[in-house]
């Protein structure tokens, strides 16, 4: 498994309610690809979001968010981590 | 405190190593600012390198940052976070 992140832009004035009801349709559509999106973080100011997941390709995350109706604008295997 | 996400670019080839003794640069200037550098992802094929941090204000993670002698390219605070 790795770990993707992707950006989402344009989501200006994002609620909290929003972005938990979007990080739920991705969890209700992961199982079928083996993909966790495990943190999202959003800036509703600028408008940005960043999803954090693991998964078995970069396909494979991004089929997720396809089918839960928020295709990404990037996405970025991130093979170094530093925690 | 608040959360923010930071996103280098033109970071390709980055090393492991590299990516390390980077992050050790940022907790070495980070307790002058009450920053905390948490977490940090890279994409040595894109050159994206996604930096987590906590701290009082943009400006000061900004300044933590340049102190440590890799300004961001981008700097977003992130009110809305999903774990």
């Amino acid at each position: 498994m790795a770990i993707y992140m992707d950006v989402h832009s344009g989501m200006q004035g994002i609620s909290s309610d929003d972005l938990v009801a979007a990080h739920q349709k991705d969890l209700d559509a992961e199982h079928t690809e083996d993909v966790h999106f495990s943190k999202v973080w959003a800036d509703p100011k600028s408008g940005k979001v960043f999803c954090l997941a693991e998964g078995p390709s970069m396909d494979a995350v991004r089929r997720v968010h396809e089918r839960a109706g928020h295709p990404a604008d990037e996405l970025y295997e991130c093979s170094l981590t530093v925690e």
